[in-house]
C-alpha cells in the first residue's frame, strides 16, 4: 500500500503546494482521493501512470477538492483510455460536472459514472475482492466525509517446500491457504501451521479531510496503520480554525494519539504558513510518529 | 506592454508545461488570455498579483483553454476581491460555468459577468480609453478566435522646460498634447513641435490560438509588434497538424513572415516533443526573430 501526496495545500495554493489530492495504490489498483486543481499536473510531475485508476473519491464539494476533475478526465480521454471512471461523491457533484462532461467528453470511448453517497451517514461505498471503503462523516462548513480504506484479510502463505514434500495436490491448495489441515493418503494429519505462514495483516488507511476537531471519528479510525488528518492551522490560529471548522496540527495529533494509530500524516496547510516546521513541532510534541506531507511525499503503509 | 506566458503546453500537460494561458499587462491593467488548468498556480509561482485583472478572454472551448477558470475565480474570492470579473467568450462558456459559479461563489462580494461574442465574425469586443480588443476568426475543429490587442494613439509628450519657459497655462496643456500650437499673450506663435515630442507609437499584440494554417488572419495581424501563433507540431508531424487543425512551427513562422510582424512567439507544443529546440530551428529558419516560449517566459513588447 503506497500513498502519494499530490497536493498538500489548502484552498489557496502557494508556489510549492497544490490543492488537495492523494493517490493510494495497493494490489495493482489505484484510488484517487480528492482532486484539486492541478492533480493531473502533479501526477505527470511524479511520473505516475494512471492506467490502473478507476475509482475517484471526493470528500466534499469545496472547489479545492474537485476542480481538477475535468482536466484529469479530459486527459484520460486523450490517453486512449477505454475503462469507465467511477466517481464516488455527494449527489451535487454529478449535477455540477455532468454538463461539462457531456460537452467536452462526448466522443470518449469510456463513461464517467457517479456513485452518490450520503455524507451524513457512515456506509461502505466500495467493496471488491481485496478492499472496502467506508465513509466517515466529518464536521465542516459543508457536508464532508472521510474515507477508511480497509484491506480484506488475505490468505495464508504456502510454504512451498512443505507443499512439495507432502506432494499436496493443487486442488487442495485453496483450502490450505484458507487454514485447512492436510491429511496424507496414508491417513497422517499435517496441521496447517506446518504448511503455511500467517497472512499479511490487512492494512488500513484513513483519510480525514476538512474537519473541525471531532472525537466522533475515533471509532472509525481506531488503530489504523496510517491516518491522514487535515492540519490547516497552528494552535496560534486556533480561533481561525474554530471559525472555519478546520483543525490545528495539535488537534490532528491529539486525534492520532487518542485513536492509537500507528502513523499520522498531516497536510492541507494554510497558505499563510510557508514553512511547515512549526506544524511538525506542534504535532510531534503530541504524536511523535507524524509525517509532515509535502507535494510529492510518498508513504509506504 | 508585458506578456507573461503562464502555460506553453497543449492539451496534454508535461512535467514542465502547463496548458495555455497568458497574461498581458499594459498601462496598469492586466488581461488574461485563456485559462488552462493551473493558471492560478502559475500566477502564484511567477509572483504575479492579480489586483488589476478584470478582463479574461477565452479563445475557444477546448478544456485546456478554460479549465482553470473556476479555481482562479474561487481564489480571487478568497483574496477579498470586490471588483467584478468580466469574461469574454463564446456563449456556451457561460452555460457551462454558471452552475458551478452559482454553487461555489454565491457569497462572493463580486460578480462574474460573461460577455458573449460570435466566433465566426471579427468584431471589437473590448474598448477602453487606451486599448481595443478585436476578435480574429480562426480555423480549428471547434469555433476558435484569436485576439488583437491594440493600443490607442497616446498624446504627445510635453517638454516640461519649454512649457515652463513660455509659462503656458494648465488649461491649454490638453490641446497642446493633442498637437495644437501655442500663441503667447503678445501674439507670438510657438509651433507644437517645439513644445512636445511625438507620442509613443501604439503597440499591437496579436494572439493566434489553436488554428490550422490560414492566411485569412494576415490582414488582422499585419505588422503587429508581437504575434503569438500556436505551433503545436513540427513539419515532420504535418499530417497530424492537418488532421487536428493545428499548425507547425514552420507554418507559424510563415504567417509571421507574410504578415511582416516584428516578433513571433510560439507555444502550444505537443507533449510528444519534450525539447523545444527543433521548434526553434524550424521557425527561425523562416522567421529569425522568433521567441520559443516556455512556462514563465516574459516578453516586453
Amino acid at each position: 500500500m503506497q500513498l502519494t501526496i499530490l497536493g498538500s495545500g489548502s484552498a489557496m495554493p502557494t508556489p510549492q503546494r497544490f490543492q488537495t489530492s492523494q493517490l493510494l495504490e495497493l494490489r495493482n489498483k489505484q484510488f484517487l482521493i480528492d482532486c484539486g486543481e492541478g492533480t493531473q499536473n502533479r501526477l505527470i510531475q511524479n511520473g505516475i501512470r494512471t492506467t490502473r485508476l478507476n475509482h475517484i473519491f471526493i470528500s466534499h464539494l469545496h472547489g479545492d477538492h474537485w476542480f481538477g476533475l475535468m482536466g484529469l478526465i479530459s486527459t484520460l480521454g486523450m490517453l486512449g483510455r477505454t475503462a469507465d471512471i467511477e466517481i464516488h461523491a455527494q449527489p451535487d457533484l454529478a449535477k455540477l460536472l455532468r454538463p461539462q462532461i457531456d460537452y467536452c467528453c462526448s466522443d470518449f470511448p469510456f463513461s464517467v459514472r457517479f456513485h452518490d453517497f450520503n455524507p451524513h451517514k457512515s456506509a461502505v461505498i466500495y467493496d471488491d475482492r481485496s478492499l472496502t471503503v467506508t465513509t466517515i462523516p466529518l464536521k465542516h462548513r459543508v457536508p464532508a466525509t472521510g474515507f477508511l480504506f480497509e484491506e480484506k484479510a488475505s490468505e495464508r502463505h504456502l510454504i512451498r517446500d512443505m507443499i512439495d514434500a507432502y506432494d499436496i495436490p493443487i486442488c487442495q491448495l485453496k483450502e490450505i491457504k484458507a487454514g485447512a489441515d492436510f491429511v496424507t493418503p496414508d491417513g497422517q494429519m499435517v496441521p496447517n501451521d506446518r504448511l503455511t505462514t500467517p497472512p499479511t495483516a490487512p492494512r488500513r488507511y484513513a483519510y480525514i479531510s476538512d474537519t473541525a476537531y471531532t472525537e466522533r471519528i475515533i471509532p472509525y479510525i481506531y488503530g489504523v496503520d496510517c491516518l491522514y488528518h487535515e492540519a490547516t492551522f497552528l494552535t496560534a490560529d486556533a480561533a481561525r480554525a474554530k471559525a472555519t471548522l478546520h483543525s490545528t496540527a495539535a488537534q490532528a495529533a491529539t486525534i492520532a494519539h487518542k485513536a492509537q494509530v500507528s502513523r499520522l500524516v498531516i497536510g492541507h496547510y494554510s497558505a499563510r504558513h510557508r514553512d511547515t516546521a512549526p506544524y511538525a513541532d506542534e504535532a510531534r510534541a503530541i504524536f511523535p510518529n507524524t509525517i509532515v506531507a509535502a507535494d510529492g511525499t510518498k508513504i509506504e503503509i
